[in-house]
């Protein structure tokens, strides 16, 4: 068992659910919920599946061939006139391939590769991507994550519609007569989603300093004259696909803190937009992000015991996983045509509040295009 | 790295994020998209989280340390002169506590295995569960249950409001005007529940013959005086707890041999559930049911050609998982007091339809307690 980076893998195997683990769906478009065999060897994928998927597989699955586990185990159990476990299923099966050594992806389940191991299998951990080729999306793909971005701009601008909608009465933003939470534009946001059968599962909606943490949802009361980050990542459960975009408005007055601010993140994610392009370093547009940010005053690091500034990296690649390769970040990964990645510089000050600007864009030879579109505004009156 | 069984290891490892892993939720009450490091060491739980997460965990993890990851690697930089990879920072980290054997869980990532063992430390893959205390649900963790169960009870009396505002014209049920699809009914028990912060993945809306596959979704027109299945199994955004309830139902007149069918699940269902007490052996229900079905004249297996009969388990644990232990089937599994387990038997054949019925309960002594709620209707006229 030791780590390769073999781009031409003669066997590949994986033992998941195509819900969780992205390359699994990716390479035979069959949604299933827990975890099955699936094995490519010599450019053919076979998925072996238990009695409850296994004619589903059949009609679904795009595969070269769909095999029954109970079969297989019926066949075994006669030969050795005892029930055979799965990993000696799998062996039997990958034995009869010719396949002796298997490709896995680094995060394949240990207790699985230590029983292949006494079976005298030799696996290499291939780190990410297990698929160089789902870095470079297809026109449909593009195409479906378009569809995703399409339903995330109109869920945020419901909350715009909402917070135009509002009046501030004091320290609150009264909606419908009732003072507006995180949880309820969130809700606004998330039912707007969930029409268009895209789900956002943890979608941000944090005010004030609750936004200084990148990830926190956001709770309780809204209030204006403060920063409202909306970061919304569905995905579609009609194309499997996700979203990822971010604004951040005001609900009333925003002060000169707040508006330079939100104006340093604007100029930084849009000259970070006009950099992308085929060939370069994601590190390069990252780094100089930070770079602005210094000039423009906005220092990065640990300020009274907690992290402010910019703190996280500035894009990801977006498709099936929410989080895919290429980085754009401190680490060294260069873009490549085809390639589609979020652009999101955010700054985050304690007493001020939290900015984040994301869109997702699609790598091409001379630049980039834009897939998101959603009006970037500062203060919703 | 070899498997055991120890009940009481004295270092725990995840390296995983919590949205997926449970067992990390359970241990940390945090919620993280992407992978973290978590050590449960003499019973001290320590996360280390890297800039982006650090102070959010600091706030809401319930654990002993959160520990900042780019500390920890500043403190081995300057040490060795040279940026360590993760790895050297948790292997750092476990000497300083003086770990060396370490309980991993079977999933646990076999490149980071194959790192760990590079730095001498022996580690054992531990089978499901990881934590068997997380097979015993607390007060609160019922309650969470329950709460979940409530939201999807209602969601499918709203789907079946739907089908009794609905008309039957032809081959098609008509509803609003427009005739009745899969989709457009899931997407009403799905809005309900995102109303309330649930989130209906992979809802089964599935009628007639596309039902004898338990795990389609089901899609295009729904047919009036077919079984249509409703398997809804929501997760709570709030409580992060399951619910998993199904329904069968028949828009217009059930034919005799679908009302057969219905009424033998119906009954297998009821009796399966006065069976459930500590202390009884799960195949025991399984085989019981099995049994019934056979003698009903309802045979399962092979049958032109694709699986027909009862061809799942009769349950399973419920909980943040929406698979977990224990088991009701053919696996040899004892339940205990305070497990939460779904009673699920179905029928499905080719040319009469499908028929699951589901509930949820909470193992007791003697008995159990139905933590589920929501009519047993066939026909919906």
């Amino acid at each position: 068992m030791k780590k390769n980076t073999a781009s031409h893998p003669t066997t590949r195997l994986l033992i998941a659910d195509s819900e969780t683990e992205a390359n699994l769906f990716w390479a035979t478009k069959f949604l299933v919920p827990d975890p099955v065999l699936f094995v490519e060897h010599k450019k053919k994928r076979y998925l072996i599946l238990n009695d409850l998927e296994v004619d589903r597989g059949k009609k679904e699955a795009q595969v070269e061939k769909v095999i029954s586990y109970s079969e297989l185990e019926k066949k075994l159990t006669r030969q050795n006139n005892s029930k055979p476990k799965q990993m000696e299923v799998l062996s039997y099966f990958l034995k009869k391939l010719g396949a002796r050594e298997i490709t896995v992806p680094t995060n394949f389940p240990l207790a699985y590769a230590l029983d292949l191991k006494k079976h005298k299998f030799q696996l290499h951990a291939k780190p990410d991507p297990f698929y160089e080729e789902r870095m470079i999306k297809t026109e449909a793909e593009k195409k479906a994550i378009k569809q995703s971005l399409k339903f995330t701009s109109q869920a945020i601008q419901k909350a715009y519609q909402v917070l135009k909608a509002s009046k501030i009465k004091g320290n609150k933003i009264i909606y419908q007569g009732i003072p507006l939470t995180s949880e309820r534009l969130r809700s606004v946001i998330n039912l707007h989603l969930m029409e268009h059968n895209c789900i956002g599962k943890n979608t941000i909606v944090a005010g004030g300093n609750q936004a200084v943490d990148p990830h926190c949802r956001g709770d309780g009361l809204l209030k204006p004259h403060q920063t409202i980050v909306m970061d919304v990542f569905p995905k579609s459960m009609d194309s499997q696909y996700y979203a990822d975009m971010t604004r951040t408005v005001v609900k009333g007055k925003a002060s000169d803190k707040i508006r330079r601010l939100w104006n340093s993140v604007k100029v930084a994610q849009e000259t970070a937009i006009k950099k992308v392009r085929a060939g370069i370093n994601g590190e390069e547009i990252h780094r100089g992000i930070l770079e602005y940010f210094e000039k423009q005053g906005y220092p990065s690091g640990k300020k009274n015991g907690r992290m402010q500034g910019f703190f996280h990296g500035t894009g990801h690649g977006l498709g099936l996983d929410i989080h895919e390769a290429p980085r754009i970040s401190k680490s060294n990964q260069i873009l490549h045509e085809g390639n589609v990645v979020t652009v999101e510089p955010g700054l985050y000050y304690y007493g001020i509040g939290g900015v984040r600007i994301e869109d997702v864009v699609y790598v091409k030879k001379n630049g980039c295009e834009v897939l998101s579109h959603c009006p970037k505004i500062l203060e919703i009156p």
